[in-house]
């Protein structure tokens, strides 16, 4: 459901940082949906392939959201969220003195399938299971 | 309008498979709007780059959509729309054993252009003929 | 605020280029909002990964756009945006031969953040003083 796409400079991230990234991503995540439904893509970008302002930039991380699976309950919600992830990505953005922006978007859930199963409404048995198990599988609920 | 990105593990497809799958995708939307108004890209991403739960996937497929011309109509159409595509993509994917996810967000009509045209309206004289000449061209209606 | 996403045929491009376009894009924006909300990503993509209509296409230029700090405040506006950003891309796609495709969608700007910041919404002074000095800061206001 969040699938994430991280735009950042050639060489920042080792595969080992990448992981502790999606780790982190999915351990927040994690505790409110199925663990496998958190996707996150790296692509590296040059400095002349990557724009802001007008200017080349060789240190800044672009990263963009799609939101599926859930939408934010409250303004106290969403705020708290943006706190949390730039408070998450911090060693990996910040620390090292990347620029860096992060926009969301949240599109529709019912256009949206995994193995080819609409997956299950939240709070459902079958959304229980779906994480229970870690996998997709077919509904036993309507 | 469909625009189609397609993430896959490397070395996953020839062009030839890579044309198969746009060439059916374009079947299946050509029935109903221009051909050409289907745009399929195909990225490779090495499973350093792609997590899904935090950890490296190797064998996964992961198809992020966005539908512009048209919206469903009915919730059966919306279900059958992806009980199709997912019968179509399975000689490429479930087929050759990869896990696969697709998402689909639908963006505003009015914002799209085509060779510096907006596109005509659904079932309108011009549509008509973008479809039989299978490219842009200017209105001839308001 | 605008990402710009241009995926182009291999070799289109010199940085030069790149840069070019970058800056008369961050132009026209700029007049309006902070000229560092203006993010443009290059992509090149190979004709044997790039579909249009099931065809591989070799000079096929697809822009996806993400706006996030404005949305169009009129019909002419919106109409205006499109006819200003076709000229402006023209000597790069247009009088190169290429064809191309330019789509948008309007993200919601509360799930945005650049440096940890919720952006200033328009028309406030937090604004003003991010587009004076062309970068994110606190905010001073409520």
């Amino acid at each position: 459901m969040p699938l994430w796409k991280i735009y950042h400079p050639v060489g920042a991230y080792t595969p080992g940082d990448k992981q502790a990234i999606a780790q982190a991503l999915s351990d927040l995540y994690g505790r409110m949906m199925p663990r496998f439904y958190v996707g996150v893509i790296f692509q590296a970008v040059g400095a002349d392939n990557f724009y802001i302002g007008g200017e080349p930039h060789a240190r800044f991380v672009r990263i963009w959201v799609d939101h599926i699976a859930r939408t934010f309950a409250s303004d106290a919600a969403r705020a708290g969220f943006f706190k949390k992830i730039n408070q998450i990505l911090a060693p990996w953005i910040a620390d090292r003195g990347y620029d860096w922006e992060i926009h969301v978007d949240e599109t529709p859930f019912d256009l949206w399938t995994i193995q080819g199963h609409f997956p299950p409404r939240e709070g459902t048995e079958d959304e229980k299971r779906w994480m229970a198990e870690n996998r997709a599988s077919p509904r036993t609920h309507a």
